[in-house]
């Protein structure tokens, strides 16, 4: 722990710089909007994806790689997708030596290349439904980057499947949209908005994209996932069309969903605070850290008690035992608590002479004395509250910074000042939603799942004709 | 199950592709010499890849991610690796719909990159070691390409490993060549030779390359794996130094090491016959099909029995109950042998009838009646006794082809009729490695690991001078 960290209040934005690089989760690398993701940002990806992909499985779906180059005339095959990726592709003109006859782009996104393939696959309506996912990294050039939350280069996952049916598709884009909900709120404690998106923000080339939004501690909102109702766009594009029950022939109707690495961003950015990272207890790669605390002539003593916890613990838990003789307790205490573990169980004589142990809360900072014969049971349980207390205070923040309005001076007050989620009915046209961004740089971040909602003789909130839905705005990553 | 595979005598190569198409392994793409990896392809990545990576994670290693491309000027830093992969790289020259200014390559390994950022990370002895995998896609510009042993992209890992000495480096080099050798005996049943590779056949930018070399049904060598020690030459590329333990500063010493999905290519010929794919239990994504026999009459009694024998058998295994109606028992048969599957259990009236079951291996054919009683019990047996079937008989055919001579005449004799593993005495000149290469197509896989093996008065099988090592020639993927 050489530098401080600037607290949040000083500058949110070096803040969060500060934890990524100290906690080592992540470093810039020479090649630009590029970064490295260490070992410490790795194991929570790995943490993720682990998790995710055995949802993504029992869900039906199965894990498959398709080429990371594709050729430039695949791109070009869907209007709205080509026009949506144009400015940010990575383009490769050379091979082996010599000019390429096709420029071959680095993938942005999979639906091309793996649309071509679905032809090849799918015949008939017993090839359906296709449920295939793929975990890969995919680059989109970036003018202005942020370690995690937007990078040029970036892991991810996309599922890609093809249906028979417009409703099958349709269920299949809110299921994985309700598995991203469910990971998001309760394996990272981020309470999160799931909705759809409106015309201006879908995904290029889908008819319907829906999003999950999370709230950040500076109020702003960060895209956590999204899951997108293709139609028959790219089967259309690919000619993928296959021989239905009754023996016509119709295209295939598809989604797409996908998360990425941003993901670690907005861990990072919902729960740590001035000390450093703080990690939900069933994604943090170390959930507990045993310090002793010993003079010389205690020396002895201690450290063989602490290999006792050690030993104890390591059966049930992920335990490190920092017995380095080279730092204090203190520098110990603090490094720890950059790095975001759980769980501290400090030992010092005295508690070693009362057959305890201290369990120090990294959430709330509480010390609990423990008989050291109850410590398996009661680190489960501390655990399972800090999941939870996370969660909670989360929810919370994102309740009390969400406001309700139909008057337009307030929701320009409400970004002026204090920041949040303001939800607001809308009219549903292009041009109010575009003003109000120019006005207040606040986008519509997500239109109620349910389309049916009430919003009885509601006006829009800009242009004050008949208001077709209660959009939730916010400034945005 | 469309098609017939072609029998290996009639082509061995066809019968090669058509398993790896058959059994939906892998599919040609769109991009010429990249292929796609089907999910039963990436079944089998993904055991190969979660047993490996436990692997390094006990011998203390961790993960990270370091990017897709690489400043062009990094790639030249070192000369042999230059000179080594640039016929093979793919050029980036396009970025966000601009011309870079400096070209930037894809990976074809990531030694530049990632000593690129060792310099940043490394300042004292303290440092060291650091022990780094990453899991990623690289991409090496193919002319001649074959699905999984040779493309132009692919999945692999690559170990990047510091140290503060030599000694360390080179015993870490041969500590994971020993990882590897490991997994592909234990795990894939296939018996490898591990030696060291001659100056011509080493890793561009290595000091020393360790090899583990299988044999393949056609006794062709492939190299599954390799090891490298590069001494301090990427250390000096990039101007890494720590202070040691006397206050000095040294250059780092470095290994790398890797395999990759080429591994899928050699388990499909290692294992495999005419009726198919034979995969070894432990990386069996399916290990048991159940596939019930009946006639009308006896339908709903079979069904019921297999669903009891399903149940109690997925418990413990990875299980597959395929009672479709659409396709015959015969026609399962053959599709479930194709795809590899170690285990199939059988089950028609008269055997319900005898609460048993015949339990059928993909390796020997043999069908075995079991009490269901003892059903899980005999699955794991049978199981066991399966991976330890397929490791032998690959190991005997190894052993029946691996042959020893220091008769030129003999030599060459092997290679025009048998083939197979040549052991002969070389006096380590290039130029007589060269033209043995010309004259056989041979090439030295590998020298012996341990560098004292007698080799007594024996003379070079080639010039007739004196002899330095026994040298292993084989054709080889």
């Amino acid at each position: 722990m050489a530098e401080k960290i600037t607290p949040r209040k000083t500058s949110y934005s070096q803040w969060y710089v500060d934890i990524v690089t100290q906690a080592k989760l992540a470093d810039y690398s020479p090649v630009k909007g590029c970064m490295v993701i260490r070992p410490n940002g790795y194991a929570l990806w790995e943490k993720i994806q682990r998790t995710l992909d055995e949802m993504f499985k029992e869900t039906g779906h199965r894990n498959a790689y398709f080429p990371l180059l594709i050729p430039e005339s695949f791109i070009k095959k869907e209007a709205e997708h080509v026009e949506g990726f144009s400015p940010e592709l990575a383009v490769v003109t050379y091979g082996g030596g010599e000019e390429l006859e096709e420029p071959l782009i680095i993938r942005p996104t999979s639906e091309t290349i793996i649309w071509s393939m679905y032809k090849k696959w799918i015949q008939s309506y017993r090839d359906l439904p296709l449920l295939i996912n793929q975990w890969a990294n995919v680059v989109r050039w970036e003018k202005r980057t942020r370690l995690f939350l937007r990078t040029t280069e970036f892991l991810w996952q996309e599922g890609h499947t093809a249906h028979a049916t417009a409703e099958e598709a349709k269920e299949e884009t809110l299921k994985m949209l309700l598995v991203y909900k469910k990971f998001v709120e309760e394996y990272m404690a981020i309470p999160v908005l799931a909705g759809e998106k409106t015309e201006s923000e879908k995904f290029a080339g889908a008819v319907k994209t829906y999003t999950i939004e999370a709230m950040m501690q500076d109020k702003k909102a960060l895209q956590a996932g999204t899951s997108h109702f293709l139609g028959q766009n790219f089967a259309k594009a690919f000619d993928v069309t296959f021989q239905t029950r009754d023996g016509t022939l119709d295209y295939v109707w598809a989604t797409s969903w996908g998360v990425s690495t941003r993901l670690i961003g907005a861990l990072i950015m919902s729960h740590s605070d001035d000390k450093g990272l703080v990690l939900p207890p069933k994604l943090a790669p170390t959930e507990v850290v045993i310090v002793p605390i010993y003079k010389n002539e205690t020396k002895g003593e201690v450290l063989e008690y602490c290999e006792r916890i050690y030993n104890t613990t390591k059966s049930e838990f992920s335990v490190i035992f920092d017995s380095d003789d080279q730092n204090t307790p203190g520098w110990k205490f603090a490094e720890w608590e950059m790095q975001g573990v759980p769980i501290r169980i400090e030992v010092g004589p005295r508690d070693m002479e009362k057959g305890e142990v201290i369990i120090a809360r990294r959430d709330t900072g509480e010390k609990i004395p423990v008989r050291k014969e109850l410590i398996n049971t009661k680190i489960k349980e501390i655990l399972e509250e800090i999941q939870n207390n996370l969660f909670k205070r989360a929810a919370t923040f994102k309740n009390e910074n969400t406001f309700e309005t139909d008057n337009y001076g307030d929701l320009k007050e409400i970004f002026n000042n204090s920041g949040g989620f303001v939800r607001a009915p809308w009219c549903g046209s292009p041009e109010c939603e575009a003003k109000i961004k120019e006005e207040t740089k606040a986008t519509i971040r997500a239109l109620p799942l349910d389309s049916a909602e009430e919003i009885g003789n509601k006006r829009c909130i800009y242009c004050g004709k008949e208001a077709k839905k209660i959009a939730t705005f916010a400034r945005a990553y």
